[in-house]
């Protein structure tokens, strides 16, 4: 992705500082988020204080200079400061009439409590008596004080918050007070004076008095945060540029908290859980906007203003509907109330559940906001993948132990931790944990990503856990007062019963239910919303959506969810049933074809009725069954078992003829046994070492396809030969196999629609696609061998010995066997299509891998330009809309070029 | 290859029939060696009896026809008749003066024995009587004609040759004839009666009198016989086109059996076993030529002719002389005299053993014959292979059974087998058998290709036996009539000794001698010669040739037998040495880094004083050093042996104590288990997850060379990282071991000269090769692990269970572990090559997988452009040779293009 970087409206120059009613509020990269969106405001006609953005671009320059402001910026800044004066007639550092204002932090991309924000900049001793003066409510004034030495303290200055809350608690204690709000203006006159003890004490300096040093350290302060630790980590999990930078508001200050006409709010113009239209959020009195998000009090509903103060409901909801209007998607807005007077602080796309997302995306269709593409594109594969998300069963009998707020829908199941290390210790251990917190915050993104879910006691809707859990799909129950925790201890109770860490749980996030231990889940249901918008997703996309199944019941539910065919019928599943095993063991330890004869008859019929059912109900689509595949020593008893067994039968513990059994069986494993099983006699290699069994196979799909046909159906066979490296393998084996298809068809007297053709899955293969692609009317990347191949890994022993410590080191930026490599599995696919729709203009080509369910990898797929991509049956909702976004982005590319 | 097809000299026409005296000898393609070869003899002057060719394009219209003799062809041969008719005088089919001919097949590349001649033909009733007025000799022209009828039945009507041998021997019993010359003339009178009896009886039909239909059979029977089983198979072994087809030759018959001044022979112009300048060959009296080839009569040396038969002896020196000097090469000749009169019927490049084949090339250049680059080109990599097999220990106790013909030499030791299929089918499991036959015949091929070596009770130095192993290359031992064979019984009795089938022994067919048991071996010594020829290639080659060598023995062999500097050494052979293998447990089985320190610091001195020596050796060259490769579990005891040890343990077989630490070492080994090792926790994976390791050996490494470099030395360590699939890998663990050598170096206050590369052996390196090439200054392919990646086979597994069936079937050409597999594997280092230059081009590349010493690999690698090939010290010749006939071959496919 690429931003343009525009100036402003109409203008080449970039200019270092941009007023609301000048800055372009499309541009983000310039503006930042929060910028932006002021400036629309602004000249949107929305009641905005009045205020400036210092551009990103400025930030970049700090940060080219070492972690300095540029040369003239302040000069720059105090020309904007008088400017802001004229506007608001009040003046910076006037004792009288002090302008004070808020520095407030904006990127491009959202990044939700990462940076920081400075309140009531411009306060000291001087202009705390004109703020008194003015409001005439001296502690009001004190409070904002020492507010602001307290963040300033923190944020610019860098000293422990601790320091702060000792002193304020001791305050309380020493006033007996026992909320804030019992603390009287001599109290916090009190404080102030205290807190500008810790200052001089933690720094060896005075606190800055003057507004302007006060400025200028608020604003490198806020540059500098881009870089902590968090904002990083954050960036690296989501995947956005550290050089873009952080721009700084300096908004005029309104106070939310000047009394009872006065408070602070949040809302969004949809429900972001739901995606039902209305009003959404949340309100408190006589508070600060930080308040809210930090969720420390629990607010008021933001519909229950409409009936204590309709006007400012109305306000809100006219607000709000300009917003969507001008914007075409739902927004979530901050806002605050000074003495009765609206004022809007923030606006930005809100974040939403998938299901939200889902509906929101075809409401807006159905409004005449966007249209149908662009609804697509506003629902992210991942969030149709959490739709799917498994659910409790509301039948069954579950114990539940408390109920919060169901901030994030769907149901995890894990072991209760206490704190975010232990959380990434044992969820990178592959555990699955739930952390449990009283609330959460910024820094305990680590944690939460390590997580199934999230359960907080305090907190609302839009809490730090509630938007964090929301953004990752990750289920999540907040503000559960019923659970009271004791970190100390390492153990909540709820309700009388005592859960203690490591305990399993259940949160259901989609009813705010915690249930003690492991409740029973079951599978989704599809909204009615999501159906529609897969059926908008056939209309644009290229790629066909196949499905792996190798049941009957896989292959229905894939038709259900809109299969056009079946990339991948594995048939050795089949083999592993409890019933067949012994016919399969005989087919393997018989030594001659004679001897098979009896038990591949057997299986026979067997895997006729398991083919006539998949190409029953596949009836008319395309249903590619590949011939076994696995080493056949998978289906016998382990080496290991077998030879403690003889062990142990030798020193007398079984039968004589038990023992000669064992031993027997022994000996054929272990001459079956291979140093590297995957790389070994499984595949092709078996239809040229025991040709009789796919032969049987390959009857038994000719006797299936030809039962249908003669009663009137259209069966669509497609036989897929594994791992073939060299066409000499493909065209020995199709050849013969060819020639048991004759037979079958001339048996019974009919023609079936049929197709020859095999897995791209050794690395040979895709290099010498040419050569095969004269025996194969179609391709199949097995992308999961062809990765273990191309990499060298062997997944089994990878995945718990070091990918993921290559992925931790950043060795890798994903792990290859979920999203494909392109640049080195990928470029041997590109070599396979090229080299094989070279030899073949019609070939088929699919993919079969696990990345066939992959939106990224389908991205890829569309790219290479294949037929189609197969995934399990229960992706095929998110494989669907990702083909539809890969060649909806395709579109936008190509028309970038023209 | 392609060979032109010259029409004939200086004309464009190509006819069905060219006289000796006119067909361009250059054209083999055309006229067939034989025929080629009586055409150049001719036009030289030298005796030849009067004939022509059938060209083989005329054998290609005859298989177009599907098996018939074109139209027209039969009138062009009887216009070809009369001209010979006029040549000599006689008349064919007539009774009193008959002439007779020789049909002769005869194709582009030599094929010994593979297809068929018949000899006086032209003889029937009437003929027959004319031979014996002219002969004054009715024995031997009845027998002349028993021979034609007997020749004619087995080859051109197909009957069985037993029929007639049964006959004969019948006759024999019938006169009491001891041998075949005691038959008289009666004798073979009624033979020719019972042969024609045969025929009948055979073919319900009579022998076929007319000489014109004889003729005419025979030609046709002559272009059948390029296609009989035992000559596809030749072709298929030797990879010679089935579709050159054979020319056929009509030669006016001389009688080498007309009596005591007759007589034929077969002459090499130097000696094909040791190259010396003399004639060399056998001559038997009163016989026709195919006597001496089926070396059923010990024959007369060829050298004896000097003092018998002076002014012939001399004759063959002169007209050798002639051949040689007009051929540039040595000569293989078969010569008749008849009646004191001598006649060339064959001249053709000589068969040779690698020694002869050196001697000559080089003494050719120094007889201003040849020049190095054709020196070069005459001798094969595959035959300097040969000159490196090992040797009977002369100096070893050794029980020698019998003594016969030094045939073929090097020295072979293997089961006795009796016949063909039996040499086939231990061969083919793999076992080395020895193939002992009273005499072999073009039947037993396949067997002696099966086989280690060949002894045989009778025959010469020509035989069959002794032509053929010489050309395989193969050790044997001929004519040893010591030996008793008793086919019935599988035994054969030397002196008293009884050896049964299965039996070992070792022949020596450098001494002739056959040594019961299997003798101790020696290294073979490098003569003058091949000295001579490598030191030529070294001027002519593009590629380096390296070795690969782990220990100092082996580096010091590899910089005697020519090394360039060292491809591989392997670090982890050193590990397994008896005295370090508790210090290599220690290492892996302490878990911290802390645990590891005592051991590590043990093995560094180890290593250090390892590395010191071979950098010391090759003092001035490259030494690539591989960091630890094979996963830390092939260190440890087996699996499955611990895990027996700890069952036996429980029940009581062992101390508390020991049963303990048993079970805690098989808990770690089961830990350490990988399903598949290869592609597991291996290679740079080890570096990543165990970093102390690999440091220990840089800093191993770096010590060892700042210690020489003090000395004055100049070692060149190249590090290489092995199993590098991802840039990052290679960059991570550079960065960590840059470090270390960094340290080093500056301890010590002096600079090595280094490097820091890879091994590309994981497809993804070659496909990725341009990143991977800003971290590496050298790649080093390991084909041997690339293959087994590029093909998905686990070389271990696949060669026992399907690669030799793959071979078999034809579905690969040849193993890919021994000849690089072009298309796949080499597509991959060919796109690893142009990414890797592209990115830094001077990047040094080479290649260390064992098809660095195969000569088809090592042309790929000079195509390729790589820096060098690395192999195995004892096939540095091979390699040299072969790196030499790349770049003239090379040299040569420009020139055609320019």
């Amino acid at each position: 992705m690429t931003y343009p970087l525009k100036a402003d409206r109409g203008m080449l120059v970039v200019k270092s500082i941009y007023f609301f009613d000048e800055g372009d509020g499309t541009n983000k990269r310039l503006l930042g988020g929060k910028g932006a969106g002021l400036c629309t405001m602004t000249q949107l006609g929305l009641p905005v204080p009045p205020g400036f953005v210092i551009t990103t671009e400025v930030c970049k320059r700090y940060y080219e200079a070492g972690g300095k402001l540029p040369d003239g910026l302040m000069k720059e800044v105090e020309a904007a400061m008088r400017k802001l004066e004229k506007f608001t007639g009040k003046r910076f550092g006037d004792p009288k009439n002090p302008l004070l204002v808020s520095i407030r932090s904006g990127s491009m991309l959202s990044m939700p409590g990462m940076m920081d924000t400075i309140l009531n900049l411009g306060l000291n001793d001087e202009t705390v008596g004109g703020l008194v003066k003015l409001t005439n409510n001296e502690r009001f004034a004190y409070d904002a004080y020492r507010r602001f030495i307290q963040m300033f303290g923190k944020i610019v200055l860098g000293i422990d918050a601790k320091k702060f809350d000792e002193v304020f608690e001791e305050q309380k204690r020493k006033s007996e007070a026992k909320v804030d709000t019992d603390l009287k203006a001599e109290d916090m006159e009190e404080v102030v004076n205290k807190f500008k003890k810790v200052v001089r004490e933690e720094t060896g300096r005075e606190f800055p008095s003057d507004p302007r040093e006060q400025l200028r350290l608020a604003i490198a302060a806020v540059f500098a945060s881009w870089n902590n630790k968090r904002a990083r980590e954050y960036r690296e999990f989501y995947k956005i540029p550290h050089d873009l930078g952080t721009a700084v508001s300096v908004v005029t200050m309104i106070f939310g908290n000047m009394g009872a006409d006065s408070g602070t709010g949040v809302a969004f113009t949809r429900d972001p859980a739901t995606g039902e239209r209305k009003l959404y959020g949340e309100y408190l009195f006589n508070a600060q906007g930080e308040d809210v998000v930090a969720g420390i009090r629990t607010p008021l509903k933001i519909t229950d203003l409409k009936e204590k103060y309709p006007k400012l409901y109305k306000q809100l909801l006219d607000i709000d509907e300009k917003l969507e209007r001008h914007y075409r998607d739902m927004q979530d807005v901050e806002f605050t109330v000074e003495r009765g007077k609206l004022f809007m602080l923030q606006t930005r796309a809100g974040k939403r559940t998938a299901q939200a997302a889902v509906k929101i995306a075809v409401d807006m269709v159905e409004e005449g906001l966007i249209t149908k593409e662009e609804a697509l594109l506003r629902v992210e594969p991942t969030q149709v993948e959490q739709l799917l998300h498994k659910q409790v069963d509301q039948k069954a009998k579950v114990k539940v132990i408390g109920k919060g707020l169901n901030a994030s829908p769907g149901a995890a199941i894990g072991k209760v931790v206490f704190d975010s290390e232990r959380a990434k210790e044992l969820g990178n251990k592959g555990e699955k944990v739930i952390l449990v917190r009283p609330e959460t915050s910024p820094d305990d993104v680590g944690g939460i990503i390590a997580s199934q879910g999230v359960l907080t006691s305090r907190g609302g809707a839009t809490s730090h856990a509630a938007v964090v859990t929301r953004g990752l799909g990750k289920p999540a129950v907040v503000g559960c007062e019923a659970i009271k925790i004791d970190l100390e201890n390492r153990v909540f109770e709820a309700n009388g019963i005592k859960v203690k860490e490591e305990d399993i749980i259940t949160i259901n996030g989609s009813t705010g239910e915690v249930i003690l231990g492991a409740a029973p889940l079951i599978e989704p249901k599809m909204t009615k919303e999501l159906l529609k918008l897969l059926s908008w997703s056939d209309g644009i996309k290229k790629l066909q959506n196949w499905a792996n199944a190798d049941y009957p019941s896989d292959a229905k539910r894939a038709r259900e969810l809109g299969a056009q065919g079946i990339g991948l019928c594995r048939t050795e599943h089949m083999f592993f049933e409890e019933e067949r095993l012994p016919l399969v063991h005989q087919m393997i330890l018989r030594q001659t074809r004679e001897e098979r004869k009896r038990p591949l008859e057997k299986l026979l019929k067997i895997q006729r009725s398991d083919f006539k059912e998949i190409l029953r109900i596949m009836d008319g689509l395309p249903v590619v069954i590949r011939l076994l595949d696995p080493p056949l020593h998978e289906f016998l008893p382990r080496y290991e078992a077998l030879l403690e067994k003889v062990l142990m039968g030798r020193i007398g513990g079984s039968k004589p003829d038990e023992l000669k059994a064992a031993e027997e069986l022994l000996k054929r494993v272990e001459a079956m046994r291979e140093s590297n099983p995957m790389m070994g006699l499984r595949g092709c290699r078996l239809g040229i070492t025991h040709p009789d069994v796919i032969e049987m196979q390959v009857q038994a799909i000719f006797e299936a396809a030809c039962e249908l046909k003669r009663e009137g159906r259209n069966p669509r066979p497609e036989i897929m030969i594994p791992l073939v490296g060299h066409a000499n393998e493909l065209k020995v084996v199709r050849e013969q196999l060819e020639r048991v298809a004759q037979e079958v068809m001339e048996k019974y007297g009919v023609k079936v629609q049929y197709k020859f053709g095999t897995m791209i899955e050794v690395p040979r293969a895709a290099l010498t696609a040419d050569e095969i692609a004269e025996y194969a009317e179609f391709f199949s990347f097995g992308t999961n061998d062809l990765t273990q191949m191309t990499y060298a890994f062997s997944r089994d022993d990878a995945e718990g010995k070091f990918l993921f410590q290559y992925i931790e080191q950043g060795i890798l930026d994903a792990d290859p066997f979920q999203t494909l490599d392109r640049k080195g599995v990928g470029k041997l696919m590109q070599i396979g299509v090229e080299l094989g729709r070279g030899k073949r203009p019609d070939l088929e080509i699919g993919i079969c891998g696990e990345h066939g369910g992959d939106p990224k990898s389908i991205e890829f797929c569309h790219e290479l330009g294949l037929d189609y991509v197969s995934c399990s049956p229960f992706r095929l909702p998110v494989a669907r809309i990702a083909a539809a976004h890969a060649a909806l982005r395709a579109k936008a590319e190509r028309e970038r070029y023209l």
